[in-house]
């Protein structure tokens, strides 16, 4: 097996064979294939793609390059969601309790964010006290004893996706369709579970933009799963306007929490009781949770009975977080500056750009530029209006969460061109765009 | 400037600008830009190409990255020749004496031969006691005195070039048209020569298998010599049958010192007529030499009249050369071994395949697979027969001279299916197959 006829075969567009995939990805991770030699590849796998095949190949590489997961001590079931990002996306914090409350053990790990906005885990460390940091030993005590726990990812998963990721960011290689569904379902198959569902946004303040493109890659990544004898299901969920209200680390987990308590927006309501439909039906395994009609009505008692919210607080409890701030939402973390922005005329919304609202929020400080960077978890912003509300003239349609004065007027700016209102009625947008289900691919 | 930026521009396809070709090859010569972000680059203009400019920016910039030779001590117009690379090529060593003989300086550096055969300077060292390595001064004063010098190339040219081509060589990205054209260019333009006759060979022995390819590139390089402010001209040679009889390295001095002579074989005296012949053109400027048909018979007055071989002596004599050996070929190197290769049947000459020629030439140990491999000057190939030539069944087509049983075994498995006959008359092959003129460029 010789690097370059492999970097050669791809280039000139032939399929690479299972062994040269796995050549590449042991030999890459093991120090012996360079840099130099991994980025041109990568780069010929940029314009030359891979085939559903290869795309496997890659994957089942990658994942098993490091520890591969085995949780059957805690469930012979394991379900798990994955969101492909956008602003506002709290739903992990509110459908993992959710599903939990079924009796259905959850065990996840989760990231933290670059870009927009903070990941899970910065969200959850909003809370004082929450340890994401947790022992494989007691990763497995807390899904035993608790029902669910929601951990850091550990750095033994999928490490040459690790380092492919790395040489990816700085090579012009990143935005590569099977590239991208390959790095996220490697650590998803070496995370143990048996059913996964996609969260794959598309829209101004998504990764993809455009629906095709998130189509492209949430079938790719459902493949990738069927194909490791995975069950997949994709949502095609919208993300031309924030998830909810709340933007912003501390802002979400309140969000979160209302909504746990049957209180939250419709907006994240809805869009979370799918999502927590889509996992149960995966898990009920055609035993139970079948018909999702059905489960939606189950998944909304779940929320207003307060036994989704009771599960949130075990887990908050047993990562050692502090409930008085759960059961107390004034008590999180508060921005010292309050700016509400009102709308410049009467009409209806026609949009509430969501990377704009990013881009807002970054500038607050409530994401990451880089990895070094710190995150405030005070501040952020609430959007009020979705697209299609009627609104005044005056109306707060934004309400900014700062710190800073300097931040606060750089989040404003953005702000300014963020909502557009039209003279004439405009249809709300919908949430999901489309569903893949793995059991027709 | 941003590599990252370089390489996302290149990957959209976007022409890159003067500024960011010279901020890559200056920080990669420096050893800011690490490889892997280069090898991306370079997979990235595999891809996309370059448009002319950048073509010749990249060129500048690689030729700018050592010295650039000042000749104007040694001439006002410094006239030089590059061959693409063929089977049988010992065309430099007979064209600079030839044209040095009508009073144009030539003060030429040379590189060693990777593949078929070995380089210019592997056949001079052939010869007892030529010493390719001289000092700068040397270089110029043998130049001042002799009118002619043929050295190795100094490590202080183009730099860059050097440096990418390792990198090339390792990750698919040798085989890249402006790649190609801008490396070998950007030695020319570092050497201070003022005018470049490109001898660039197509056919089953040249790396350019098609004449297409090999106009494609001719007209790349003639592009940037032109905009570098060069006199360029290019010939499309064949190589689809070895050049001249001779293959191997001291083979290939004696064919040159008989065709210095006036007594070389027909095929490698008409095609130095014509390189030599261009290069006067070039070096004339208008004032003299206009006319090639004219210069034609110069040349090949200057060959018959041992004019020619008089200045190849001064230049042996002067890079501390035996002229014993030149003076009797017989003294040169000599294989132990010596088989012919008869004719299978009568008929007429289809083809000599000057790709197994060469891999003959290099299974005897003639040619380098790898930079370390050392040469065996003696051995070669003598391909006594051209496409079109009448032969009878036993006629000797070709002499193999080896040093070593099981290389002549291996020599003579390549040589089996070299020579094609035919029953019927075959028309010859023309030794040139287009010119590509600067001036129209």
């Amino acid at each position: 097996m010789n690097m370059l006829e492999i970097i050669e075969n791809k280039r000139d567009g032939k399929a690479l064979s299972q062994a040269e995939i796995r050549y590449f990805v042991e030999q890459y991770t093991a120090g012996v294939i360079p840099d130099y030699q991994a980025s041109a590849l990568l780069m010929a796998i940029y314009f030359q793609g891979m085939d559903r095949a290869e795309t496997v190949q890659l994957t089942m590489a990658m994942a098993e390059s490091g520890d591969m997961l085995d949780l059957s001590d805690i469930t012979d079931y394991a379900i798990d969601k994955h969101s492909s990002g956008g602003v506002g996306d709290k739903t992990t914090l509110i459908v993992l309790p959710l599903v939990a409350s079924f009796g259905v053990p959850i065990a996840k790990m989760s990231g933290r964010g670059l870009g927009f906005g903070g990941g899970t885990l910065d969200k959850l460390e909003s809370i004082s006290g929450y340890d994401v940091n947790l022992s494989d030993a007691d990763f497995r005590r807390i899904a035993r004893e608790t029902g669910i726990v929601l951990a850091g990812q550990s750095q033994s998963l999928a490490p040459a996706d690790g380092a492919l990721y790395v040489l990816r960011d700085v090579t012009g290689t990143v935005a590569s369709l099977p590239l991208i569904a390959s790095s996220i379902m490697s650590k998803k198959l070496a995370a143990g579970t048996s059913g996964i569902v996609l969260d794959v946004k598309t829209g101004c303040g998504a990764y993809m933009k455009t629906l095709d493109e998130a189509r492209a890659l949430a079938t790719a990544m459902v493949r990738i799963g069927v194909d490791a004898g995975r069950n997949m299901v994709a949502l095609l969920s919208d993300m031309n306007q924030p998830l909810g209200v709340a933007v912003g680390n501390a802002l979400e987990v309140a969000e979160a929490v209302r909504t746990l308590q049957g209180e939250g927006p419709r907006h994240i309501h809805d869009h979370c009781v799918e999502v927590a439909a889509q996992m149960l039906r995966l898990a009920g395994r055609g035993a139970r949770w079948a018909d999702l009609a059905v489960t939606h009505g189950e998944v909304d008692r779940a929320l207003r009975s307060g036994k989704a919210f009771e599960f949130f607080r075990r887990m908050i409890a047993a990562h050692g977080g502090d409930l008085r701030q759960i059961d107390d939402l004034s008590l999180l973390p508060k921005a010292r500056l309050r700016h509400d922005v009102p709308a410049r005329e009467s009409g209806h919304v026609a949009a509430v750009h969501a990377d704009k609202v990013g881009w807002a929020s970054l500038a607050l400080g409530a994401g990451r530029k880089t990895k070094e960077d710190a995150i405030d978890h005070a501040v952020g912003i609430e959007a009020h209006v979705k697209v299609g509300d009627a609104i005044a003239t005056g109306d707060p349609v934004m309400t900014i969460h700062a710190n800073d004065d300097g931040r606060l007027a750089a989040a404003m700016a953005w702000l300014e061109e963020a909502v557009e209102i039209s003279a004439e009625p405009v249809a709300p947008l919908p949430l999901f765009h489309g569903v893949i289900d793995g059991a027709g691919n």
